[in-house]
């Protein structure tokens, strides 16, 4: 068997999330780190670390004019994502994106459709999806252990870094929709969106928020994201016709429990001829928690990005799962300009807007 | 000091819930048990358990005419509570009812009316606003240990007995709603209603819910009620100003939990002039475990039932109480009828409906 | 298919642990409960609550002459019951007798000779192997499923109440070494003893506790009793080669996990000649959660107790199960006597000590 | 105020340990590190990482030569620390040792005699104590919060990095020997140790081991040690007359406990008349969870190793504590070899020893 030849990566943006990546593409066996470009080139070179073989550049241009640059990883405002990702896929590179995939649907929808034409990949860095958590999660729910999924329960209270330019919605639900994504079979596809946001501190932007998703045929999605307590709780329940499964991402010891239980609904004897007089009964089996391997998300994350281009497949978290994801953030926003009635995802979304979120 | 007259009482229905009633009004020093009254006198003796000074009857008469009654507690279905309630007011009874206190606004209404005119105590048993958890969480909001209240969120995640008549709101949500009700300063007065339901298995009814409840003032109290997970949550979390409450109700070891940390509103030095261009910043504090007396929740609330007609004063949850609990519920339904979106709960309830929560 | 016929059974004692047995007695459909004897009519009658049919009297002989009456529960305190299981066991009867067997093991060793001379059971109430945790904890560790037992650590940090006439190895150990008898293949029958006590609070007694058990091949037992702390702790830790067992008794969600993971000697490569140059390894595997069924102890003791009688057999904690735990009492007597040396269970016991854990 | 010079460090051994200091060293403002010295250059360079401006060298004598290095700081095996940290004092250096202090207790004594005749600071890198729930727990013993310490229990089952030339005393007591000696007041001084080890899976050393430290007027401390089971528990309960304080380092949402809790003796009204008749009650109170600052352990070791430096003190950890825990280490190896019986750690260590908790 023959080594396979890395690929050339260049990252874009040194800043808050680059660094991560820059480490995770060098440490890597799928990919030699080519550059880095900021127009920070201090920032640049602390990211870099005395790397002598990466160069470090303030000029796009330069970049993309590599021919040992296959593909570039884009970790600057997502307001910049799609001039950046444009430019790269004209260029004929592969493109990562840091999340979200960028600041509207319609801009989204623009890189999708280059990266189509070009037969280039366009990847969504949904990096939670990369846990092993995420991924047994995913497996779960694929080969069936769970049934049915029923509804999907997801909080994420969370104290962190507050970004000035968008509300709680757009930075934390973010990583929930993209583990829904993930793990659903067939991506997440709600039939609409209803969210009530509350701003109790005058921050002049909601600071906790409530998303309601339904799925078609009864199944309920629900998020709830949340600045405002110093007190983290990071919880998804996937409730399943024949098992229900817990994810407490804050216990480390056991992360994930697989509850061997169900929900039956049992047709009752008495004078009822409807559905309604059907009841529902639980049965009560073991609990059972995986082993997960430990790993770090943005290695597994890489290493699919590398998989996809030489594969010639579609990423895990491709530009469409990234796309889903902001459709349905954008129809949060119209939901709570409506009174927090349910929207559709599917409505027309014009213009690129100007802000996002605020 | 001279020992207090023991106040007489009755019991009106046997069924699941007046044995409790039964066991704690005989155990009380401030009550003497008199009357046991269901049409089922098998199940009313069995329930009265070989106690020979207590009288046992099937007619709702017999009770109210005797002088030695002072105090009628009905523990019948609720749509019985308004007829049964108004005769006992009529002959003169102080009155504590089974939630909900009846089964609709209109209905509840006419009861709270008839009490006010006879100057009698009318007092919703509200059981878990009872528990030594919430009457400390009540003392600590009340006292400002919390600071102002930002943010209220409830989950009630619980398998149980499944009644054939009403959904899971009308079936779990009462207690969140009561206990709001009882720990907010004023009590539970929203701004609206918006509520999302999901059957996904198919019962004819929701079984999956959640409430979103704006009190105004950007503070939201949102509670998630839901049968389809044999795996029990029953957690509160208030957030403060100053302090932040965790009430988990599955942790005996413990159950409350207050960090004494909270959220500040940095104006940040930017050339922002506005209030968005402000940012949160959090204060990490210690932890702080009240330690909790162990009292049966219903012996608090004989107690308490007792106390108010002595000291003929609104007993803790009386009938305005009640009813405050039966407005939001009856929203919720019209919300869920509007497709989730916010309405307000004075809105008119012009008769008594029929069927409650289908 | 016949009814069995029910067994009839008296309880002698109705003091503290009495009414239990009197309650489970009078409700399983294995036994027919016929007297209550007890020195102190008033506390007789009241344990009996009612029940017309039960006899209630202070004279043992008389419970011992009537001949619908096959068995006897006793339930004093631990140095009458030699003499009564002796007088029991005389008339004829099965004999059940609380926790410990006797005051001293010559006491003890004189009713199991006696028992089995007249062939009549003679059972320990053992309650704490009747739990559903520990059936299911013998049930793992008899299956072959934890693999070998390597060590088993038992800790049991309480608050309650305190008797005057024991420390706490007599008070506390005996659940632990009842336990440790039922589920390790074969019964505690430990290669030797060694304790540790301590009183720092000048209680006359000790008040914290430390057995170590060697149970042969290199394999140890430790029980940890404490009463010094007002926080409880109940775990026991049962390390095997192939999975290690961890019963948390105050996790009601969780009580037994089991983990699929093991202990593997690997021999290292080096130049190492002798298995002192070994070093260990570790599988990590999968976590397993067991379901446990709701079901009273002493509902299924007294169930074993009628199973034993008539099938004539031993029943699972025998006499002979309560005589090995008051032997390892009576060697950590001599142990801590000793400076805390490893001595000897069987070393003889030469005459009826007069106190016990002074 | 003038900016205080930085003291001049070298680091002896790069192997397991050295890369951790080297990295403080050099992170700190305290120090500049000037060299690492280890007989594997290739190891040593990739310790130093590309810090042009520290020396990488095999002699120590390059070193204890060089003026601007202050003190060193060895990180070699344990049995190599007596002769490197002679010839560093001889030089004049101030010595930090990696844990333990030495592989005897002569070896460190001889350590400890030399320093303190030059004048120099010895210092035991006892890590673990420099955590901020150590310094917290230190605090509070010291402050008198918990009352007088009553009873100390510490349980460190632990997988890793199974050494082949210690057994599961030298191993990991040491972690909880250095904690005692640190948090109690004066220090660890038992009156005697007495020690049980087990080997089940024949590994040719202990691999269980527990250890009993009775501390005077009834006081107990007790270690238990576990290289067997692939579940950590790392739990220190410190029981005392006013509180009770529990440390679970496996729970990162609330590491310390302090539960304001105490046992009173209560002198029985009876006809006892002597203190046997007394008997324990307890008061219930709240619990708190004192916040911690995440601090790495070893930024604060360095801190204070810098400190005793400048203000020519013995550090927190100095050389006695090593070797008082040496001392209690080889006591256990001296119980173990008599069976388990309580030896005195004062006892004579005539000479040094060859092996080590073999």
């Amino acid at each position: 068997m023959t080594r396979k030849r890395a690929l050339g990566v260049a990252v874009v943006g040194a800043g808050y999330w680059g660094p991560n990546l820059i480490r995770n593409f060098a440490s890597s066996g799928d990919w030699a780190l080519r550059a880095v470009c900021d127009l920070d080139l201090d920032r640049a070179r602390a990211a870099v670390a005395g790397r002598g073989e990466v160069a470090v550049v303030t000029d796009l241009e330069e970049v993309l004019s590599r021919t040992d640059v296959d593909a570039v990883a884009i970790a600057t405002p997502a307001r910049t994502h799609r001039a950046i990702a444009e430019r790269a896929l004209a260029a004929g590179k592969h493109v990562l994106v840091e999340k979200p995939l960028a600041d509207t649907p319609a801009a989204g929808a623009a890189m999708v459709r280059l990266a189509a034409e070009r037969g280039l990949v366009l990847m969504a860095d949904h990096t939670y999806c990369y846990t092993p958590a995420v991924l047994k999660i995913r497996e779960l729910v694929a080969s069936g252990a769970l049934g049915k999924v029923l509804f999907v329960d997801s909080v994420r209270i969370n104290l962190g870094l507050v970004q000035p330019d968008v509300d709680v919605f757009w930075d934390l639900a973010p990583h929930d929709l993209s583990i829904l994504d993930f793990v659903l079979p067939g991506g997440l596809r709600p039939e609409g969106v209803a969210a009530q946001g509350a701003d109790p501190i005058g921050a002049g932007k909601d600071c906790v928020g409530y998303l309601s998703l339904p799925l078609g045929d009864g199944v309920m999605a629900h998020v709830h994201v949340n600045w405002l307590s110093p007190t983290k709780i990071r919880q998804m329940v996937i409730g399943g016709s024949e098992r229900t499964l817990v994810w407490d991402d804050l216990n480390p010891q056991q992360r994930l429990s697989v509850y061997d239980r169900g929900v039956d609904l049992t047709q009752q004897a008495v004078d009822s001829i409807d559905r309604a007089g059907a009841t529902v009964s639980y049965r009560l089996g073991d609990t059972w928690a995986p082993a997960l391997p430990e790993r770090e998300a943005l290695a597994s994350m890489v290493a699919e990005f590398a998989g996809s281009i030489r594969e010639r497949r579609a990423p895990l978290t491709d530009g469409e799962a990234g796309l889903r994801v902001l459709g349905v953030l954008r129809a949060c926003d119209r939901s709570r300009a409506a009174g927090g009635t349910l929207v559709s995802v599917a409505a027309p979304d014009p213009a690129p807007l100007e802000e996002v979120g605020a």
